[in-house]
């Protein structure tokens, strides 16, 4: 099987190259507008703790809301089930940025992966620390996991991100008017930029996301009955308003990011990252979804039989 | 196992049966509105062929929205992917029978599970064919799947249902005012109507259930890749507005009816059928999604790990 | 005065017919889609009972929309008050058509000139009488109004509205399944498709509108109170979502059809109508609203001073 | 018929002190909150230059969204037409701080009374003028059109919005992600919160408002057509979604404030300033709205006829 797989990984990187069609790069900051969306990479973490590469597996990138997910398990392994007394865990329906439904649902996020639901997350994770000890953290929870500490913060990324956050400034003051924030927005948006300005590469994602997947391979930072919930949320809600097109096609729960990077989650199985910048209208990796998508069809990992 | 899961069974019932917190039945009609919510019923049909079962789990009800499956199930095997340009694959983030989201999406349903997309369903099913002969279709489907030909629909509830059913002739038209609907509304909501007002017992529904399940001992109705896919559609919409939150408590596609069935699936291993009529606020059987979430506990079934 | 206004509105009419931009005509029904969009007309009726007209001003049109004005009125006179208990009267926000609001707003329209609006009215206008009876009186009261029995329903425009009127169905059928709708579905819209159907020409709809002005010459058919209700419903919510922009540009209350009719109301100076079938993006008259503008400007006859 | 008024308001006052149902005062801040709603004044400017006063008409109160009348004013004399590119002129069918609308309409505020519009009236305002001047140039304005110059900003007030303001600083923040909004946020609400508060009585704000109104005793401020427009507007959107229903019960342009003040306009006979701090469920004075009502129907002053 890993022979096999480790050749159909090549063949993917090559078929994908040969393709055209890779989508168009986030261009809300200058940072991540200038990167040639003709790149791909994929690395493939296996239960048994082999680890399979193809294409830039090496490159770092911008984990942008990836990272949500590590927010996510740090905050639930601090709290717990309170988290969701101020946030839901159903499908927005609506883009990542949506601030309509936050309206609706007066203040209350509808889950921890759109931007409002993941400044909450932020919010809890900086109750009785300062930013820098939060982002802390994350990278702690991140290095461990991927057993490997060059984890860092692109801090040029960063504060192009504050620059340009209006959008996810706005989402933090409306919580605030709500009673939904308890730190200053400016304190919580500051700690939301840095964290999604993780940089990262396919091999160091794969890694930590074997704490995701539940592999026997990975260190014990997650209980099963946690690491299920978060799949649960990955599978509903992980590529915004394209989740249910991505579990059609794909069937297994994962998390998409802006910088175009890819966490796909084969419970017990295997831990993927896949990055390639350019994005599909949803704002999910273009060439990261194919490619999900082939893997699934040839590993049979499907969770859906 | 299988022994222990008898037993399991047997308790459940016992404690759900001892629990006083049985939801609201759904009084839209008075063939649904009258009957007693302190019922339930649990059937699991296993790979193996074997069948558990406990409580009611021979008492016919009526399936309403469970019946979108296996609808479904018939369209994409009559016409396969061609349905998608007419119905989305997204979780709508609203309520099962919203106009708004069609008025937003331009008479594009969101997905087959919401009213809107279960008549697109409908009309497909009827193109070619009378409103008698789609629902031959669809109940021949059930029959075979189920192994058990007496399966039938309830013509008081079907009756019932086009007497009170002002929003789905509203859903209807409107879908037809978009040019989403090619037969009269009144021939698809007549259709639907009855369709929804088959009568199972959970008995019935998990033998069906096996076909959607992929299990071995199932008859082959389905293709591997259109079973994975309907699964994906459950895991993701099949409990309108508590989606979410369903594959958060328990980690398994369902989909769920007004009439308190719900469909339980665990791909490859079992498909499990639950009544009881009391209903949440979402619309979903409360005791019925307890019972879920405690056999998902019990037997380890989540999909996610 | 009247010699110049009637100089002033041949130099309209030769104007308009001078401007390229007719807008585009209603295309939803082919009677009024095959319409030559490059027509205008215009009659103005003042408070001695003179009446000046330019232009087109005998060519008879569907007068659609505007006939809501005349329901309104019938049914103000018969129930008063109560109709507020199942139409609102605020601006809509939205499209003409908007299934949307009466979701959220449970079933009662925002105002009685939205569709939905009109069809509560319309299913008042139907109580303890048959749709023939209820026509009759809309007719009649514009007959008096207008003191001219040649004022008839278009019998082809009407049943083409029936055949593509599946928008005003499905609204019909959703105030039903919120109780707001006491007659069958289809009874009100085919008595509302009936009544939109109504031909007049400017002249006739003029000499009718003399009645919502509250000229000293008109006919008694309305109380103080009532007209100016209905005007002010009129300035708030007669052109749909171009209402603001209509009071601002011309500052007189006006209703609008997707015939291009315009009935403008300077209270207690003069009654105005305008057609011109081509539609700017609202659904209203392109030209007819430019002359409207022109001749408020002239006359001075805007209500803000 | 100044004696006839005089005693009607004197009537008025004593009727409506006789009357229990206040509203309730504003409580997003203290400095609103503390305040007794069992309060009334009342102060009528006429064209003649004649000043009639009843109750508290000579008691400060903030004048909170009434100030946006004469931001506007002072903005379109200084940009004109300019301004519509950036803010529409349409009623929102929302509440006055929905951020919805916002989204749907692309950062383009519906109309310039919501609070969205304002901040951007208030954006322009402050083009080349630090917030100092900005504020200069509104209180200029209003001490010159009421011809008292003992009109101040409440700075506890202004500080307690500032605190209390998230919700505004979101609103600040998204215009800006949509690119319209070109001063920082802070600054731009930082403004705001001071021009809302803006303390005036009743005798002073009938006096400022004789420019809206276009009174002869008026000074010179504002060309017609600005004032038409203004009213128009006032008439539309000026209570926010409770316009219509203003429109229909008192027939006059207003303009409401959450510190209970409304400024109510005759155009051309006279300018109407009423205050009493307890709001109704729309956000507008309660016994304010009442007493409009009356004066209205009492004077025959409606614009409807």
């Amino acid at each position: 099987m890993t022979q096999h797989l480790g050749r159909f990984l090549d063949d993917l990187d090559r078929d994908i190259r040969a393709s055209a069609d890779w989508g168009k790069v986030a261009d809300y900051i200058p940072e991540l507008g200038g990167i040639d969306p003709a790149q791909f990479g994929i690395a493939v973490a296996l239960a048994d703790g082999q680890l399979l590469t193809a294409g830039q597996a090496g490159q770092p990138f911008s984990i942008q809301s990836v990272s949500k997910v590590f927010a996510l398990a740090c905050v639930l392994g601090r709290i717990g089930e309170q988290l969701w007394l101020r946030v839901g865990r159903e499908p927005s329906g609506d883009r990542f940025d949506s601030i309509l439904l936050l309206e609706q649902e007066k203040g209350r996020p509808r889950n921890p992966f759109i931007n409002a639901g993941a400044l909450v997350v932020t919010d809890e994770l900086l109750t009785g620390r300062s930013p820098k000890q939060a982002l802390s953290e994350v990278i702690g929870f991140l290095r461990t996991a991927a057993g490997d500490d060059d984890i860092h913060i692109d801090k040029a990324v960063a504060e192009s991100e504050a620059a340009h956050g209006h959008r996810n400034a706005a989402l933090a003051h409306y919580l605030r008017s709500f009673g939904n924030l308890r730190n200053p927005p400016d304190h919580v948006t500051g700690t939301y930029f840095h964290q999604c300005a993780i940089e990262m590469s396919c091999i160091q994602l794969a890694r930590a996301g074997r704490v995701i997947a539940g592999l026997d391979c990975a260190p014990n930072l997650l209980s099963r009955v946690k690491q299920r919930r978060i799949n649960a949320l990955m599978m509903t809600c992980g590529q915004y308003d394209g989740s249910g097109n991505f579990a059609f096609r794909v069937g297994l729960p994962a998390k998409s990011g802006v910088g175009g990077g890819l966490l796909v989650i084969a419970p017990g199985r295997a831990s993927i990252a896949i990055w390639s910048p350019g994005l599909d209208g949803w704002g999910n990796s273009q060439a990261g979804t194919l490619a999900a998508e082939k893997l699934a069809e040839f590993t049979g990992w499907s969770v859906f039989g």
